[in-house]
């Protein structure tokens, strides 16, 4: 069965912060067929400026399907045995709640009224769309860079997972990308199209939003790529308007987003990012792991990954280990960087499915 | 005797490209007195946006003396034996020819009507002008970061050096530093102010400035640094209006820099870092060093620099050997990142004592 969308709105979500989501809707698409039990259902988390929409054709309105070569019939998370559910994250303009929708009870667009969202929050609304849709139960989470924090909420607010992956992220952002990000929001809000927000129904800040990108876009590649594909290739660069190959690369990967994404949501995805901490408000990081105590949790590295180097990949592992979760640590081996999460499908794929035989999942007897 | 200034213009200046700078002034300082034949003279070089106020107390309309703990009197560039030169690099906007300045036959500033300068260019025209003042051979050339590439061709350009010293710059910019600095340029160019380098006597792209020296900064820093002194310190983050102090702290050096930089001046120089490849319009980065065969070469890595990683600097020193140089590689150990060849001033000091030691600098019996 191909992939369907839905979304469901909750009246009142209560955040991390204690503020209050009024009509918070989550957009989601399902994948596969979804056992009563729940045992062959996968939530699937998506990244900072990613959709629900994970696998499949062209979708309108929606940016292409990131995970195509993993969740297919047969693929590593199997969609003819398998159900891939994957949410939209709050705050992203995908169709969940975000700065860009009507704030209730107002005729004019949240902006930057919009709450601060975190991570925590983002799987606790993921959680309660599922359950308001029928899924009490899933088997495990899975998820890459933003998407892996989310995953890693959401076993933390979980009990009866089986197991939980996590692609490219950390504990919790250490404070080198919290600066890449700071500098990549500071481009957007110094854009005096920005007018604090408050620019609907024009685009924006289109060229602050094109500088954020060009600087994320580095943090997902690795100087080793970029010699590969680049190196000191150019046009014309004794005169002022010649540029460096990798520079325009860079400038056409901006204007691209400029195409599909709100400047407002990315402010806030970014900062939930940012906020990421499994650690906070609760006694460590390694608390976050109780409920996922002898079950299955894997997590994966990039060994050319500066935005979220393996070694903090590999302290989830510690962290995880400390507390009894069955914890395995693979890396993929790439030039690509960050986005080898995305770009290195085959890895990505016999790295699950060597996780999912060594856990026994999914249970195809049942 | 200290810290002295001055200025040479140099009528005519052939650049790399094959256009001329009319009216090229170099403006620099000279620290303690040149021996008649030159062996006691060190030429300094300085980086992106330093000047040629080296060492010594504050200088109205200069910044803050970037070597003072290195460049004084008993230090390891001692100035009670030495005299060392710097000359203000071409594009600065601290006395040399650059975008601020009148444009010659015109009563208007350059702007970016300014020649596109190479660090070729500007090790040129500092040789020209130490000509032209009457001092016709110096011993030896020092620099770090761009004044690392400067030095670099000042070896390639000179004679008769007895040494050269280069510390946390490589042979040529490898894209991910091109991408750094274009998406610093692409933060100035988008502001409106900018208003395509046509800005004076207003200050201009001031946001953009800002911007693109906040982005710089992470590269002049690393994570463990930002980990020791910010790690995820924050205030109020549950507020859209919050922030970490990693943020603030990236904020506070972006305003600092517009207080005292002009926007114009950072994209030429910026586009001159881009430029330098000590290969071009060589045979190969091998030829550039056969002016050095037999004398003394000294490359300094940082083993945090993320800018220009110790591998890049490693580089410079296996190309100079190739060729017959007497080439040494140290490290500065430090997690202070690219910057650790200003902050870390003990461990530089004792690497140019222990090498001038070697190669028996100065001389003192001449």
């Amino acid at each position: 069965m191909s992939e369907r969308f839905g979304s469901v709105v909750l009246p009142r979500l209560t955040l991390h912060s204690g503020k209050v989501l009024k009509e918070a809707r989550v957009a989601y698409s399902i994948n596969g067929t979804p056992r009563p039990d729940g045992s062959n259902v996968v939530v699937v988390c998506h990244a900072l400026t990613g959709s629900h929409h994970v696998a499949g054709g062209p979708v309108p309105g929606l940016p292409d399907a990131w995970w195509d070569a993993v969740v297919r019939p047969g693929g590593a998370l199997d969609t003819g045995k398998l159900c891939v559910i994957c949410c939209n994250n709050l705050c992203s303009p995908y169709g969940s709640s975000a700065p860009i929708d009507t704030e209730p009870g107002t005729e004019r667009p949240w902006g930057m009224n919009f709450p601060v969202v975190d991570p925590r929050d983002v799987a606790f609304s993921q959680k309660k769309a599922l359950e308001a849709i029928g899924v009490r139960r899933v088997a495990g989470v899975v998820g890459g860079s933003l998407g892996g924090m989310l995953a890693l909420e959401w076993a933390a607010l979980t009990n009866d997972l089986s197991f939980a992956v996590v692609l490219a992220a950390p504990l919790r952002l250490y404070p080198q990308a919290i600066a890449f990000n700071g500098v990549q929001r500071h481009a957007i809000t110094s854009d005096p199209e920005w007018k604090d927000g408050d620019y609907y129904p024009e685009q924006g800040p289109v060229k602050g939003l094109a500088n954020a990108r060009m600087l994320a876009m580095i943090t997902y590649r690795s100087e080793e790529s970029f010699v590969r594909r680049h190196m000191r290739e150019s046009r014309n660069i004794d005169d002022w308007k010649g540029r460096f190959d990798v520079e325009s690369y860079l400038m056409h990967h901006g204007k691209l987003l400029t195409r599909r994404f709100d400047a407002n949501c990315y402010l806030y995805l970014t900062k939930m990012m940012d906020l990421h901490d499994l650690s906070r408000n609760r006694a460590d990081a390694e608390a976050a792991f109780e409920p996922m105590r002898k079950k299955n949790f894997l997590a994966v590295g990039i060994n050319s990954d500066i935005l979220f180097p393996a070694w903090q990949v590999q302290e989830v592992v510690e962290a995880a280990s400390d507390v009894g979760v069955c914890a395995v640590y693979r890396e993929i081996r790439s030039d690509s960087g960050h986005d080898a999460f995305l770009l290195e499908a085959e890895q990505v794929s016999n790295i699950l499915i060597e996780f999912f035989d060594l856990i026994g999942f999914p249970n195809v007897d049942l």
